[in-house]
C-alpha cells in the first residue's frame, strides 16, 4: 500500500487556508500514486482551539471544511483529524477524532481514547474519551488508527511522589486483539528539547511490542507558545525507523508499505540547533498567523536582547526588525557600542533615546511624595518602565510588535520589572535558561561573529544602578539553572535537590524566589515553549497560597 | 443524629492554619453535642491547589495534617475533604476524596466521581475519577457521602451547539441503590451572580428525586480570583431548605436530623449586594492571604476607580488605602474636584501628581523618531503608561498593592492600555460590566452620598484627548453589555444575538473587538470572578487564531 504522509503547518480557525492546503496535498498524493493520504491530529481546525471548541460557528465551520475535504477525496482514501460531535445524549459534546474517508464518504470515525490533561494539554475539557475499539479495513489490510496520546499509554505520572502509569487503558493492546496489519498514528506533538528521543523511543516500543509497522504523522508550525516540530516517521514492525521527515518545516513523503524500504532519515542536530530553529519558527509563525510583519525590541548591549534580535532577524528578515537603544546614566559605554555593532552586523534599523530626562521627570514628579525615603528598587524599576513605555510607543506608532527578551532564569526568580522589561507581545527566551542563552549565542556565532564577543563574555548586568551585576543578587547561572531545572522541569523537591549535592541555602533561596514570583509570571506575555515545562498555561500555580520550601 | 456543619475560609497550602482551624471546630462541635462534624471539599489543603498537587512536599504536608485531624477526632466522627494517593499501579496519582473519620481512624475514603473540567475547573488534570460506590454506616444510618459536582450530574454541556448532559454517570443514582438514609455533600462551589438559584435548585432536586435529606457544606473565602460564598444548607427529604448558613463569611451550625426542624434561612439579598460583598471579600482575602496590608490605585474622577476605592476602603480600612490623582492637560477640572471629594468622603490618603511634564519628556525624547508622523493612540497610551509607572512607583516605594480598576466591558473590547491602566496586582472590576459598575455605585450610595453624584452621572470618558467620550468609539454601555453578556457568558453566536433583535453591525463589531483583544487579556492581572464566565483561566482562547464572527 502506498501511503502519503503529509506534514503541514495549520492555522487555528483558519478553515479556508487549512482546507485549501489539505486538498492540494490530497491531489499531490493522488498524482504520486498514493492509495491513502494521512494528515495529522485536528488538522482541519488546527491544534489546539481551546474554548473556540465551545462555539457553534467553530463546529459549523469544521463540518463545512470536512465536507469539502470529503468531496475532494476522489480516487484516494484519507485519514485526517477533526473534532466531531457526540450525538449521544450524555457526555462531553465533542470527540477528538480521526476520519477515515473513502469513496467520498466518511467510512469510519475513530475517537481518541487517551486525552492528555497534563502540562499544556487540556483535552478532557472539551472531548469525551473513546471506549470502544475497531480497525479499518482497506485494500485487504486492517488499519489500527490511533491519535497521538493513544500510543503513550506507558506515560508516567507527572508528579514527584510516586512513579506509575498515568493511564488505565492501552488502546493498542485493545486494537491488537483485532489483528491489525498496520498502525497509523496522527499527532499534534510539540517540541521539547529535553524530551529528545522520548517520542521516537515510544513509537519504536509500540512497533516492537505489537510487531506492527507504524505510520506516524505529526504537524509542524507554532500556535502561539506551542511549537510543533514535525519529524513524521515510518517505523518497521521490527522497530526500525525507515523514514523520518523534516523538522520544523512542512514535508511530504510517499512510502510503500510492501516494497523493501530504503532508509531515509534526518541527520541528527545538536539540541541547541533545534532550540534555535524552534524559536525562529515560533517568532515567524506568531507574526505570519497574527498578520504582523515587523518587530521591535530594546537592545541593551546584553546577551538576551542580542540573541532575540538575531532570532528575529532570521525569522522576519533584517528589514523588518527595528530596535531601540535606551541608555541611562548607569549604562556603560561598551553597552552602547556593543549594541550598535550588533545592529550593524545584522543590518537592522536602530535608534537611540537617552532615558535620563524621562527618569528625571518621574523622580521630580514623585519627589514631594518620596521625600525622606531611601533610594531602592523603586528607582531601578522606573528606569525599566521608562524603557517599557518608549518601546511600546514605537510599537504603537509604527505597528512593530514588541519582542520580550527575558530569559527563563530571570522569569523563574522574578529578576525583571513588570510593565518594564517584562513587556512584549511574545516572549522569545522565557523558556530558555541563561546558560542556554549563552549556548545559543555561541551557536549563532558558529560561522562568523554576529554577536560581538564582548556581549558574550562580559558579566551579566541589568545596569540599573552603579556597577550592578546579576551575580550580586543571584547564584552563578550554571548552578542556579541546574537547581531551577530540577525544581521546575523535573519537579524535584528542595530536599531532593539538596540531597543531590547542592548548597542547602542556595536551593531554598531559589525555590523561595520561584514561589514568591508566581504573581509576576501571571502577567507575562506568551512564552515560546521549548522545554517539557515552560512557564505559562502548562504550569498552573495558585497565587494566593502558602508555599512550603 | 446531630451534625455540625462547618463553613470555613481556608488558605491554599497553609496546612498549619487550616489544621488548627479545623481542629478547633471539631472541638466546638463536640462541645455542642454533635455526633458528626462535616467540613468542605479539599478543606485540608484549600481549593484549588493546581499544580502544587504534583509536588511531593504538598502531599506529604497533606498527609501530616490529616494525621493531626484524625488524632484530634476523639468522641466524634468527621467528614472532611482532602487529596488522597491512588495506590494502584495505574491512573492519575491522586483522588479528590472525602475522609470518614471515626474512632480516631479513617474508616472510609470516598472519591469524587464527577470531576469538573469546564470554566475554572480543572480537576481531571490531577485526579482519577471514582468508579465504585458505597455508603458509610454510622449510628445505624447509611450515609451517602458525595463531593460537590457529584450531585451535578444533570449539568448541561457548556457550548452553544447542542443541549445535553455533560456526564454519563449519576453518583447518587448509584448510591440510592444502597438505600441510604442521608446524603452528605461537601463542596467548593464558587459564587456567580448570574447562577443565583441554580445551586439551591440542584440540591433541592436531588433531595426530592431520591427522597433523602441532604447536608450540604460549602466553604467561604477567596482564593485569588475565585470567591466561595458559603451558604451551606440542610434540606429535608421533601426538598425544603430548613437551614441555610451565612454568605461570604464563616459559619457554624449544629442540626439534628431526627428532631423537628425550625426553619432558619438567610434573608435574600439583591444580586448587586452580593456582588458588593463578593468583591470586598475578594480584596480582603487577597491581601490577608498574601500578607499585604495596604492598597493603592489611581483615582481619575471616573466611576470605575471611585467604586474600587470604596470597595478597597471597606475591605482594608480607609487608613490602608492611598490613592494618586494624576491629571494631564486633558483632565477636566471636575475630575480632580470629584476625586478629591470622594477621597475626603472616604477618609483615604491622596496625593496629586501632574503627569504633563512626564508626558512631555517622553514626547521630546521620541520626537526625532516620530518626526512627520500624526498624533494617534500612541500619545494616549503614553499618558496611560506614565500613570501606570507613577502608581507602580508608589507601590514599590511603600509596599501598597496596586488595585486595577478596569471593568469587564473595557476588558472585553480592549478599551484599555497594556502596561498603563491595565496594571495591577488584582483586578477588582474585571468581571463587572460597566452597567453593573453603575449599579454598584448606586448600591454604595444607598444610605448616603459616598461617591459624589457627579461621578455617577457624567458621561464616561478616558480623558486622553480633548473632549473624548467612551461613546465616541463604543456603543452605549446598556446595549454593549447586553451583547457582551450573550457572547461571553451565554456563548451565543453573533448570528443568534442578531436574531434576538440587536443591530447586526454593532454585534459583529463587538464580537470582533472581543476576539482581537485576547492578547491584551492574556496579560491582565487576576480578575475577581463574580459571573459564570470571567476573563482569566476559566476562559481559554488561542491567541494565534483566525476568529470568525
Amino acid at each position: 500500500m502506498k501511503i502519503a504522509l503529509v506534514q503541514l503547518n495549520y492555522h487555528i480557525g483558519n478553515f479556508n487556508a487549512n482546507t485549501e492546503k489539505i486538498i492540494s496535498h490530497i491531489n499531490k498524493a493522488k498524482t504520486e500514486g498514493a492509495h491513502l493520504v494521512v494528515f495529522s491530529e485536528l488538522a482541519v481546525c488546527g491544534y489546539y482551539p481551546h474554548d473556540l471548541l465551545e462555539r457553534k460557528e467553530f463546529i459549523d465551520n469544521t463540518q463545512k471544511a470536512v465536507g469539502d475535504i470529503v468531496n475532494a477525496s476522489t480516487g484516494i482514501a484519507v485519514v485526517i483529524g477533526a473534532p466531531t460531535v457526540n450525538t449521544s445524549k450524555r457526555g462531553k459534546r465533542l470527540y477528538n477524532s480521526a476520519l477515515f474517508i473513502n469513496n467520498q464518504k466518511i467510512e469510519k470515525t475513530i475517537h481518541k481514547t487517551l486525552l492528555p490533561t497534563y502540562d499544556i494539554f487540556d483535552e478532557y475539557r472539551h472531548f469525551e474519551p473513546n471506549k470502544s475499539f475497531d480497525v479499518v479495513e482497506f485494500m485487504d489490510k486492517k488499519l489500527a488508527i490511533t491519535i497521538c496520546e493513544d500510543l503513550w499509554d506507558n506515560q508516567p505520572t507527572n508528579n514527584s511522589f510516586t512513579q506509575s502509569k498515568l493511564y488505565i487503558t492501552s488502546p493498542l493492546e485493545e486494537l491488537s486483539k483485532l489483528n491489525p496489519d498496520l498502525v497509523i498514528n496522527i499527532a499534534a506533538s510539540p517540541f521539547s528539547f529535553d524530551q529528545e528521543g522520548t517520542r521516537k523511543s515510544t513509537l519504536v516500543r509500540n512497533a516492537i511490542e505489537y510487531s506492527l509497522p507504524l505510520v506516524y504523522v505529526n504537524q509542524t508550525g507554532a500556535q502561539t507558545e506551542i511549537i510543533f516540530d514535525g519529524g513524521s516517521m515510518f517505523i518497521s514492525h521490527t522497530g526500525e525507523v525507515m523514514h523520518e521527515m523534516a523538522y520544523f518545516k512542512e514535508d511530504f513523503r510517499v512510502i510503500d508499505t510492501e516494497a523493501s524500504q530504503k532508509k531515509e532519515v534526518q541527520t541528527n542536530q545538536p539540541a541547541i540547533a533545534k532550540i534555535n530553529d524552534a524559536l525562529v519558527l515560533g517568532i515567524r509563525d506568531y507574526f505570519n498567523k497574527m498578520g504582523f510583519k515587523t518587530a521591535t525590541l530594546g537592545l541593551s548591549g546584553g546577551i538576551d536582547s542580542a540573541v532575540v534580535a538575531v532570532l528575529a532577524a532570521e525569522a522576519l528578515g533584517s528589514q523588518n526588525v527595528r530596535v531601540l537603544l535606551m541608555p541611562s546614566k548607569y549604562s556603560s559605554e561598551h553597552s552602547i557600542t556593543d549594541a550598535v555593532e550588533l545592529a550593524e552586523n545584522l543590518g537592522i534599523q536602530y535608534e537611540t533615546v537617552n532615558i535620563q530626562p524621562i527618569v528625571d521627570s518621574f523622580e521630580n514628579a514623585l519627589s514631594p511624595i518620596f521625600d525622606g525615603t531611601k533610594t531602592d528598587v523603586t528607582e531601578e524599576n522606573i528606569q525599566a518602565r521608562a524603557r517599557g513605555v518608549l518601546v511600546m510607543a514605537l510599537s504603537n506608532k509604527f505597528g512593530n510588535i514588541l519582542l520580550n527578551t527575558s530569559n527563563k532564569s530571570e522569569c523563574a526568580v522574578g529578576y525583571g520589572t513588570l510593565y518594564g522589561d517584562m513587556n512584549g507581545g511574545l516572549s522569545v527566551l522565557g523558556d530558555v535558561y541563561k546558560t542556554d542563552v549563552f549556548n545559543l549565542s555561541r551557536y549563532i556565532n558558529r560561522d562568523r561573529e554576529i554577536i560581538p564577543e564582548n556581549i558574550i563574555v562580559k558579566p551579566p548586568s541589568a545596569e540599573l544602578r552603579p556597577d550592578q551585576k546579576d551575580s550580586d543578587s543571584l547564584p552563578d547561572y550554571d548552578i542556579l539553572d541546574d537547581i531551577l531545572y530540577r525544581y521546575i522541569e523535573q519537579n524535584q523537591s528542595p530536599g531532593e535537590i539538596i540531597s543531590a549535592g547542592f548548597d542547602a541555602e542556595t536551593v531554598r533561596q531559589a525555590a523561595h524566589m520561584v514561589n514568591i514570583n508566581e504573581y509576576k509570571r501571571f502577567q507575562t506575555p506568551p512564552i515560546l515553549r521549548i522545554s517539557s515545562k515552560a512557564f505559562g498555561f502548562g504550569r498552573k500555580m495558585p497565587l494566593v497560597a502558602k508555599y512550603n520550601g
